[in-house]
């Protein structure tokens, strides 16, 4: 099924279901009033929102309206956990052979993963509002998935069970403000500002066969200012599973349902599949001619953000938005 | 006004009110269900549970009850956000100094920050539950303070209006997993499991006059294994203060209502006040014989963290915990 989440004024929305086609929705009012709260409760709720899907998909839903993915806020409009791993792992050897840095075999082994704020995510339409550009603003296509409850050293094979939802990512990053932060050695913290989430969260038989091995079989496409620059397969090259993950995540703690567990800038090494990320194409620039050509993000830039399936529909909706500056 | 949550077994508890002297309390219910909710509303909440506050003092409250800390969750069971500075340079500097590392003097001026995980905090008198004692478990008694909306790139002029309640905290540290996480470069994160908090959070005003300039100028009291091993003034040596460590915080993000913000490891420059980790102590006797002597904590070992007032009297309740290994 698809559940998004609707602006209502308040600061965890309204649960709606949204019809397959993306073309209608309901709102889950006599069911749960936000996402979160299915997912705290999820094996009772679930099922009824499946009815419900059901009955939408039918055309015999109850008061349905039409979906506008502009009136969405992303489908945890707040979270309790968001850890991003960076499962491909292509994309980190080529920025680190930019700066002439060696890999660590280790990398291959050992999931990278960093804590992320989760308290202001940002909708699929609404603008990313950014001090300056000077910052050096960069988009980061990824998939993520949302978790029930996992225990404390959750085995691999164990986790995928744990895999409610899944939705898709842009990781904004400020790259001219990682240098200085990472090597104060505490990881990101301001070079990370809100993240934004596609329209829909989906449950993961909506993906059919593209679901396998814990991983997404999907072309991921980044469209920026109109000109689409990337679509790498997220199947492809993803060192890291979600189950991977989700068991790194888990070591030494437990994760509460809503977790939310991305999956890194998708980037293939098949580099005519382009980039998912603009740090990525720069990297590439600067192994090539010793120098990046491509600029970070200008106020007014545009980000999009899209998966189809084998027929070219839209499974999750298009995170499609605008970098902007603060009003005055 | 103190505020608790007690178990009741929902996610994130009830919201209770405790008298100043942590004798008595009420049920908050007809007020706001949970912190979260009255930290969501806190202008129109906060001046109702105020008045239950001083009906419970004055002996006026109806249907109260002991208060017990055994039956208390983390005041926040579950939150957004939780930023953890380390504003006690002294504790850096010794720390890198025991490894022959020189400390970089922006970090005296810059303040260090790590994003934390907020999905599953740790109740005052709750087992801290870990898979091994070779992960080499210490504590971290710290100051937190939470707050309401905080807008993007706030001056350190308006932060502290955002700053509504204040807690202790036990930032638990594994510190044989910290070198090689922080080697990959993306900061802590199995290295830093569950946190645990004071049973209750108290408003700004309860301090009095040892709230000011933004720290707390009381000591903070370490308890490990019956040993009072620490006893720093937490409003001495803190080269940021909570207004900083804010300002930090919004560099490029908003904070949300709830956002939990820490002290980092409290210490002073004064080694007679003793230590507020074990790392600390270690570091210490690295220092003076190349060796560290003091073990890391084990299975049943105790940890009591707690702030008296000039009177002698316990402000937060004490944060007293066991560290155990998980159920086979």
């Amino acid at each position: 099924m698809k559940l998004a989440t609707l602006k209502d004024g308040s600061r965890d929305g309204q649960l709606i279901v949204v019809s397959r086609d993306l073309k209608t929705a309901q709102i889950a009012d006599g069911i749960a009033p936000t996402l979160q709260r299915a997912l705290d409760d999820w094996n009772f709720i679930a099922p009824q929102l499946e009815q419900m899907y059901n009955q939408l998909n039918s055309g015999r839903g109850s008061n349905t309206f039409d979906f506008d993915p502009k009136n969405c806020m992303a489908p945890l409009p707040r979270a309790f956990q968001w850890a991003d791993g960076s499962s491909y792992v292509n994309h980190v050897e080529l920025v680190r052979k930019a700066r002439n840095a060696e890999m660590p075999d280790s990398f291959w082994h050992d999931p990278l993963m960093y804590q992320g704020g989760s308290d202001d995510f940002i909708g699929p339409n609404d603008d990313i509002v950014l001090g300056s550009e000077e910052w050096g603003i960069d988009f980061e296509s990824e998939v993520a998935v949302i978790t029930d409850d996992v225990p404390m050293g959750v085995k691999v094979q164990h986790a995928a069970e744990h895999i409610r939802l899944l939705m898709l990512v842009n990781d904004v990053s400020l790259r001219n403000l990682i240098p200085a932060e990472l090597a104060k050695g505490f990881g990101f913290f301001q070079s990370k500002p809100a993240s934004s989430f596609s329209p829909v969260a989906v449950t993961p038989d909506e993906l059919g066969d593209a679901w396998k091995d814990g991983k997404v079989h999907l072309p991921l496409r980044s469209t920026w200012n109109g000109v689409q620059v990337g679509q790498p397969n997220a199947g492809v090259d993803m060192v890291f599973s979600f189950p991977q993950l989700i068991t790194h995540l888990c070591k030494t703690r437990k994760a509460r349902a809503g977790s939310i567990v991305g999956s890194g800038t998708v980037s293939n090494k098949d580099s005519a599949k382009g980039y998912s990320c603009i740090a990525e194409k720069r990297a590439l620039e600067m192994i090539a001619g010793g120098e990046p050509q491509t600029p970070f993000m200008k106020f007014g830039d545009t980000i999009k953000i899209e998966m189809l399936d084998k027929n070219g529909k839209s499974i999750f909706g298009a995170i499609d938005q605008s970098i902007t500056e603060p009003e005055a």
